[in-house]
């Protein structure tokens, strides 16, 4: 049958349905140009292929997880109160937990009823979004920044504009340009925090000056503070929510940076609204009527979230940090030195940064995706090309690695650049001319 | 601050943003009916309420999953090897044995290339909608039905068209009906074997001649499998895919209602298509871009799913359907003693069955709504009123319970009737008028 004549298939047959284009996102999301990136691999390379493009370092023995935590997932499974259905907006024990934990670091007390449990930061980026998707509405998303807000948004039919980061500003939000794009139909702002994909972290009066622009703007926040406390630098890590009496904002966040368990698929949707003006608007409503229709997080590993958060020791957070501020400075200091790249600017958290192409000065590349196609077929090498963050001709490189791995992708960059790099004298001729 | 003056808050502030209007869906969701149910409970009640409205029965000691699957998911975490993020599609190892375990009930092989895994069966459904969201396009769906479809369909904007499922003839599809509802804009039908929420199991012949009928339109058919297997009569669960060769098929499934683990939230999607069908007209490219800009099931149940599978004993499965043969047994015996209820068709598989309210011999029960609200305040008792499946005047009534409580539930559910029944002598003197 498999490979028989088509009598019982399409031959004579019309079927009427077909694929949904509009979905069609390997143009736009970072696991399609991952696997088109792979797809370029030249088999025949005996090394090793290196992907230093990704914020999941939980391969490497080095990120492993605290034992902790898992202990608290298995406590939470083997005690079977968790096998059940959760409730729409999460288990009570959870949603207290992250309440506690994240008003640590705020000048107020979060209530466990701000908090609604996602399947992960993606999941609270689809809710986000659909929430946000009246007929004509807008809202304003960084560039660069993290496609999957682009392509829920395009997924669900919302207007998106974009406002630009300034390198030469360390990344800061360009706010005239944000009072610029709104308009009456704009709905809200979207910060990350630390920085994906530029690595920097938001300083406190540049956050405040944000929510007074929002303010003003009569917009709202949304805060993805995924890579929360991710920080190797000086600037430390300040939540948006803390400007809640200012602007309402929205927290996003979840375990899997933190806690490098990205598998785990367990993160939040938090409202910091001590005006109750996301009541009033009818924006809580809507989180959780599209809570109501969508998947769940795990219920045992909610179950299990009181006790992550509790166990988890000041030592493997300091741990992990103490890793990354060498790689990443490693990976800064190593930029530097390899011809026609530019790091407009020193990472101080998440786990990526911006490195600039001096295209003019590098032969026969047309573009950063070139740049990359290239990079993957001649030296095995996987770095995320600027287009898919949004900002063409920069590419996207992350430090969440070992160092070894880093070493190692770093030096197979430089060898790449320095063998197109356009010969000195020819440009020197060139310009003598 | 949290009860202080509105200054800084919405008095002179204008707000711009509202929330989705369009994700109301408290008035279509399951979950939304049950809410509002159990806000109707009297608090001054002293029984515990009992609510036989759930497809989850996993409170119960008696539907405690098996500990070989815990085992597998403790494994599978403690080995570290399964904390990261998965690929779009899922973990290799994942697919394969899930295209091996489904493959056991076909006279033909699955390949790992049709499984695509999804957090529980309703991101399967959330993925299925999406991509048959093509504008203009509609879907053919069952009446009564699980209304999840029809949340995300108006979510997606997908037009929803019903055909009756006939109580007279055991809940079989309406074939002519289906015929005169579908157009050159239908792309699918609908099908839930074991049934949710009538309770019968399609025979081969019927879902032989549901696939011709699909053929005859052009249209595929979606087999939404959740309930595989549980079968309390002796109608044999027979998958759709069996007859793919007739028409391409989607199969949905999970672990949630086999196994007794619905917070655990893994399913699946695969792609029952001997012809290729489903590449050639570019479904299988949305499902994949649609997954892309998803959420995933967790990683480390994926990673444990080999084991779950190849593990889980016959006793742990013939145990379960023995524990609700009884019940349903019990219900339906039941429900014949109770006044103004009719149950057609005897439960023969899934764990809900549909009861029919005589409401001209109810006194003051204006709808099943009503019927169910009332029951509520008076009796603590929840159970589902018909319109939240789609079917007025009719309610639905789960198994999937130990015995004490359902022989608790029902007293009250015939209390209850007996007490708001219509007085025998006064309809027959009403009659001799
Ligand atoms: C900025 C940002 N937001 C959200 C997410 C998604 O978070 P999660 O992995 O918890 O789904 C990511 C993942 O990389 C991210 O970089
Ligand atoms: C018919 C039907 N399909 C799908 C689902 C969702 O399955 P899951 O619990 O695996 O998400 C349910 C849940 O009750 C159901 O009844």
């Amino acid at each position: 049958m498999e490979n028989g004549s088509c009598e019982n298939g399409s031959d004579n047959q019309k079927w009427k349905f077909r694929g949904n284009k509009e979905l069609n996102t390997s143009s736009v999301s970072v696991r399609g140009f991952l696997n088109l990136l792979m797809q370029n691999i030249n088999g025949k390379d005996d090394r090793p292929t290196i992907l230093i493009c990704r914020g999941d370092p939980t391969e490497f023995p080095s990120y492993r997880t605290t034992s902790s935590a898992v202990d608290a997932v298995v406590d939470s499974l083997r005690s079977f109160n968790f096998n059940s259905y959760a409730s729409t907006v999460g288990v009570p024990v959870a949603r207290k937990a992250i309440a506690e934990y994240l008003s640590q670091d705020l000048s107020y007390e979060l209530s466990p009823d701000d908090v609604y449990l996602t399947s992960g930061g993606s999941q609270a980026i689809e809710i986000v979004v659909s929430v946000l998707s009246r007929p004509g509405a807008n809202i304003l998303l960084p560039r660069p920044g993290y496609p999957n807000y682009e392509a829920r948004a395009a997924f669900d039919n919302l207007e998106v504009r974009h406002f630009d980061l300034i390198p030469e500003r360390g990344w800061e939000v360009d706010l005239d340009s944000v009072e610029a794009l709104a308009d009456d139909n704009t709905a809200a702002i979207v910060i990350i925090n630390p920085n994906n994909p530029c690595g920097n972290v938001f300083k406190y009066q540049h956050l405040k000056q944000i929510a007074e622009t929002a303010r003003k703007l009569g917009i709202f926040v949304i805060s993805d503070e995924v890579y929360g406390h991710l920080v190797v630098g000086s600037n430390p890590f300040v939540p948006m929510g803390e400007f809640a009496s200012i602007v309402p904002v929205v927290t996003l966040g979840s375990l899997s940076k933190r806690w490098m368990v990205p598998g785990w698929r367990l993160g939040w949707i938090v409202t910091n609204d001590p005006h109750d003006i996301f009541k009033k608007t009818g924006i809580v409503e809507s989180i959780k009527s599209c809570l109501d229709i969508s998947t769940d997080p795990v219920t045992f590993i909610q179950g299990a979230v009181p006790q992550i958060l509790e166990k988890t020791s000041k030592d493997f957070f300091s741990n992990i940090i103490n890793i990354m501020r060498e790689t990443s400075e490693f990976l800064y200091d190593t930029i530097k030195a390899i011809p026609c790249l530019t790091c407009p600017h020193k990472p101080e958290g998440s786990m990526a940064v911006m490195v600039k192409l001096e295209l003019p000065l590098l032969e026969n590349i047309s573009s950063d995706l070139d740049f990359c196609l290239k990079l993957a077929k001649e030296e095995s090498l996987i770095i995320l090309p600027g287009v898919a963050v949004g900002l063409k001709n920069w590419v996207r490189i992350t430090f969440a690695t070992d160092l070894p791995t880093l070493e190692d992708g770093l030096g197979r960059l430089k060898a790449f650049c320095e063998r197109h790099a356009k010969k000195q004298t020819n440009q020197s001729s060139n310009g003598d001319m």
